[in-house]
């Protein structure tokens, strides 16, 4: 895949074949452009030519549901310590968003395996991960995770789910020493009952939210945006030792 | 390493070849202690043996300064989508924190280039790399990244210094297209200087603050907690294209 | 005046001699009606009639501009004690939402002194002075603050406008002894100017930011509302002694 | 009453007949002092002499328990329009604080009735409302709030109680139309108990958090403080109509 930024930052991803991107800005013609080159369009627009990265992807593959955003997935990783090698178990699929930056950090030695239970999800989910170059890595099991893990010696269990603590008695059986569990969950009440599963048998439950707050640093001042993101979901944190 | 985990959450890393640790719970004999075993101390207090996250290493790991807290590491990497196979320029290396969460995902086939001027933290740096078992991935170079940046095609340049401004013509110099440049900077001004270097050249410019809130949810109730990291310091992000 | 809350809470203001309201939700008759009265419309929907409170009144008298927010207009009043017989110096008027919510906890025995410069703003702040009862504790002067104060023994400058450190001088000698500064800015740099000026002759000089969330407690689940207001403007406040 | 700030911002509340004060800082001779004075201790501090506001009486004088901030008042006052002539019913008194701000506002014309049911409490109250002044405004009332409320045609009910929700259908017969209900409450299960007990009788009912954050304006640089307040309430607010 090819990433082409326009005017106005618009992203346009492409497969690598194509020879001609029809946009608003008029028609770029791609025959050999490579990373780092500077395409015109025919009424004279810029495109610039790049590898896509994640978030590329992310923003342009088509949605199955809502996703979880940067701030929470950074969080995640960050607090799970998520890297090269990892075994991941997550849930739901969705579009396959989450699974793909965790891919992303676990690499070609790790594996991400990712339940879901509506087909119509794991079909633009598959059709994502095959874009962005994930399938060797990322599996999709067509599997209520409610019902049990199937993996091994997993280092992180990551649930965005309504009932995640349906999950708790799986991830424990799942998980390594020193793996895991991770829920993203919208509503205090569902936060209350994933800690209540996990009380009894992991260690270090920590329950956060992460707000991100812009600055606009302009030419006329600098200032916080007007307006911020209240709320995505709480990350409840677990540890099994 | 072995990670063994005591009472009240206490931490202990250790090397393998280590027979017995003295702690303030009693001693612990580590005979052929491997993962998910619980031992004994001699008075009875239990410890739980894993393979240390990275997290663990940056707990434990000796410090050069004050760290890049995981709120801050998360949302770098989820905003770069730092990951398998990258190529990163980071400066200051400072204990290295940065670095190892860095090199924790861009794994064995990425690297992390670490600039440092001063000799002591870089003695400290190298010494947790080795540790924690980077030292493949990560390079400490000694050099003031003011002056230049000797990689090239780099995919994230990642600077926790007091002048990040000073090293954006290298950066763009460095990376490659759609590269990352990230500042971690406490202060309004120091913001507004890095993104006037940036303009010219960047796009997508971009700084935030990401605030952490823990929830409490506990028998007695559920509420925030009442006291929170007000600030660490600003994100800018931008990207070369 | 009298308040009438009808469906989906929309609110009427209305003059005390007004004999008809026609709605959306149909006709309301007003003869004779009263406090704790619920009045139908014609085609049946319900009325409730009430005295309106200085909220009902900011939130339906006629906006000259953009208003301070209740979040910030309540930190005023609590951080500089703003009370009953105060004297209090405000500018620019706007749509004297700031005058009319000071003129509230000062009282009969207080008086809000606001200095406007622009004829329009003038205009419409008189009449939602007029309207809400406050012609007797607010005086509307038509002179540029950065000139000068006119009034002795002032307990409180209060200053949303651009340039508030020009009024420090002006606010020095206006001000008793414990009395207090405050400004109402949006941008840092407005900040920076404003403590600069200040901080030779002001003592407790305090820069400070109000965030208010919304939780959302609803029988599906309780949760912080999705959107907030990120940011409105910093307030600067000091002290003089 | 008359209030000294010493050096370090250092405060002194003193009964006008008292004509001396002993300090860390030296001895300060106060025969005749009136606002605006600078005094000298024997050793040669500056302490300056002005009538002291009410946040000096919040912090200078004893406390029962802890006290509701100025954050949380300033918004209840903003968001009820607490003012000149309301009559406020207020429970627990707990030192009186949030008494005192409410009778500062509502003024002479003004009523605060507070509820305690602890003499201890009552005593220390007691003891501050007359200091301060207000003894012709509020009147403690020893009596469980939650058997019911004497007074009638209040405009504010101000609880910070344990169980605010018991106090309901009381704050139903006392308020006027128009009339707001506030409740002050540390955990998300007291908030649904209120809004559950509200929701069929009140309208407008909203519950809030607000945060204070505190920007560093310094020579070196701006930037919001490290540590922040992370939670202190939620506020219920909830209008009679």
């Amino acid at each position: 895949m090819k990433l082409l930024i326009g005017p106005k930052g618009k992203k346009f991803l492409l497969d690598d074949e194509k020879t001609e991107l029809h946009t608003q800005y008029g028609v770029v013609k791609l025959d050999g452009a490579k990373p780092g080159d500077m395409l015109l369009s025919h009424t004279g627009r810029e495109f610039s030519v790049m590898e896509p990265r994640i978030m590329d992807f992310s923003e342009k593959l088509p949605r199955a549901s809502s996703i979880v955003l940067r701030k929470d997935l950074g969080h995640i990783i960050a607090n799970t310590g998520a890297g090269a090698g990892d075994v991941i178990v997550d849930a739901g699929t969705g579009s396959a968003t989450s699974a793909m930056f965790l891919a992303n950090v676990v690499g070609p030695k790790g594996e991400v395996h990712t339940y879901e239970i509506r087909e119509e999800h794991a079909q633009i989910a598959g059709g994502n991960i095959k874009k962005a170059g994930f399938d060797k890595i990322i599996k999709i099991h067509m599997k209520d995770i409610r019902e049990g893990i199937d993996q091994k010696d997993v280092d992180i269990v990551n649930l965005d789910m309504p009932d995640p603590w349906e999950v708790v008695p799986h991830a424990l059986k799942a998980l390594k020493p020193g793996g895991f569990f991770v829920a993203y969950v919208p509503y205090v009440e569902q936060t209350q009952k994933t800690v209540q599963a996990l009380s009894e048998k992991f260690k270090s439950i920590r329950t956060v939210e992460v707000m991100e707050r812009e600055m606009e640093v302009k030419d006329i001042g600098t200032r916080p945006r007007t307006r911020m993101q209240g709320h995505t979901a709480y990350l409840v944190f677990a540890r099994k030792y």
